[in-house]
């Protein structure tokens, strides 16, 4: 039997943010309702970065992903972060597919974003806020795009050149270059910084704004003023996981945002358990750590589009 | 950066058996003096059978391996237990190597049993018996042999089949199709069978005998007598996981072994910590469930080995 292997650009040249989207959806239904299994992700500490392990599955498809966090990378020319992911057969345990699991990380975790602003953000929301320019916020306004009649993205990062990029890659997409305080004043406001310390304050934060909270994955990282977190309904994907690393692990830690303030997690809003926005004031904040569901769910996507193309590179990895 | 793609055809041509012995005795090391990493194994169950999560470092060396037991995997023609193995740079995290994880795991486990034999058996050991003749016991075999001048290799098995076919592998090899009882007449015995219960008997087992008890990975698994561990010196690869899942766990379970009694795992006993055999009477058993370290060190001599070589399959699999 043979194996699928894809490569990051086959990956990239597979995927598809919409189906995505409904993969992912529909893979937190799946994770409350019973039917998916995540063990806690696996952590390897080196001593220039981590990996991490995160075995999933969903009903008819599992997987691992096995991705590092090397923060030195971009001086080597390397990326921060990389992933693989190998696919598996539940029925027989068999890898039908090895494929890069970079791209899917990024897709999956816009998907995961906008997912949360459907249920919390303003119905009539059409302004996105991006406070970081790096490779997550093409994925981020990819996926809102899908979900909202965006009119404008206003973009806040150090480097111009890094924004001008994002520009040329939406070319009909209205974005500006802005402050962070100016990306701010938007419906949603995505930050996606490596962030260890706020970087958006609480008085930029008007009522009615929802914000999704990518940047802190691994403890110690925060982007929002903890006053953000006391005034929101906060709702997060994983509960052990934002509190041990996500954007509340440092207010939790320094007695400033109690986990029992967490409203509830993305599962429970999208089933209808704890009901998203309930009105046009409220401030929301979903604080996202990537959970390995949402790769099981891309990572099916993937796989099932390179067989039904079959003109993908297979090896007899094992028999 | 390219990531070496290795079957497992190319994986079995690379691999060397003394190397893999000598590589597996170190990483016990390592691991006792604070230099390997392996957090616990993550199982994931399927209607039809599991997957495991391995990951594990050695310094210079880490790597994922991500294998499943399918026990009705023979009937469709698959093996029971396939794996993949994803190995990384340490420094940068970039995926170094995917290759095939079935024959490094065979190799590994035939390892560290005979590593096992070299500090427990007695060192005039000359008769191996097997018990079981499927795919571990080439292994267990050809590890054995590297370390101990054998003269006789006694073997059951219900198919006959099975032991022409390891006879017909290994021809200059004196191999003996026996009973179970009379295999257990030899100074090294390997069980290596999916036992759900005892197929060694206590009264067959004379004092001097090492046992290496492979065959137990899973609860409920079993294939001694526990009247045999009461009377023998216990040594295991990992405690947590022997008494979950290994040799002694049924007794244990059942209150006829006593984690207590566990005299020490296979790193004191290599490092010296504890005395291996200290006498030539005394019957020794080694309860092996397999260590994720002893696949990264595996893994790091087929990526060595294939990198040198030069001459496979490589593909821009991240970026």
């Amino acid at each position: 039997m043979p194996t699928l292997i894809l490569t990051r650009a086959e990956v990239k040249n597979l995927i598809d943010m919409p189906e995505v989207i409904r993969a992912v959806e529909q893979a937190f239904r799946d994770w409350i309702e019973g039917r998916a299994q995540m063990p806690p992700k696996s952590y390897l500490q080196m001593e220039k970065g981590d990996f991490r392990a995160m075995p999933a599955s969903l009903p008819g498809a599992v997987c691992i992903k096995w991705v590092n966090v090397h923060t030195g990378n971009p001086l080597l020319g390397l990326a921060t972060v990389m992933g693989v992911i190998i696919y598996s057969d539940p029925e027989t345990g068999y890898p039908l597919a090895v494929m890069d699991g970079s791209e899917i990380t990024a897709y999956r975790t816009g998907a995961a974003a906008a997912i949360a602003s459907k249920y919390l953000a303003r119905k009539d929301s059409k302004v996105l806020g991006l406070v970081g320019a790096g490779r997550q916020a093409y994925t981020q306004l990819m996926a809102h795009a899908v979900l909202f009649p965006l009119t404008e993205v206003k973009v806040a990062d150090p480097l111009e050149a890094s924004v001008k990029k994002l520009m040329a890659a939406f070319p009909t997409m209205k974005i500006k270059y802005v402050s962070v305080e100016e990306a701010c004043k938007a419906d949603i406001i995505c930050t996606i910084t490596p962030a260890r310390g706020p970087v958006v304050k609480a008085e930029w934060i008007k009522g009615g704004t929802h914000i999704n909270a990518i940047g802190a994955d691994a403890k110690g990282k925060e982007e929002l003023e903890p006053a953000i977190l006391n005034r929101a309904r906060v709702v997060v994907d994983d509960i052990r996981q934002a509190v041990s690393g996500g954007e509340i692990n440092v207010p939790v830690a320094r007695g400033l945002f109690n986990p029992k303030d967490i409203y509830g997690d993305l599962s429970e809003v999208i089933t209808g358990r704890k009901p998203g926005r309930t009105d046009n004031k409220m401030i929301t904040v979903f604080d996202s750590t990537g959970v390995a569901i949402e790769d099981v769910a891309t990572a099916r996507i993937i796989h099932d589009r390179a067989k039904a193309d079959g003109k993908y590179l297979s090896v007899k990895l094992v028999d």
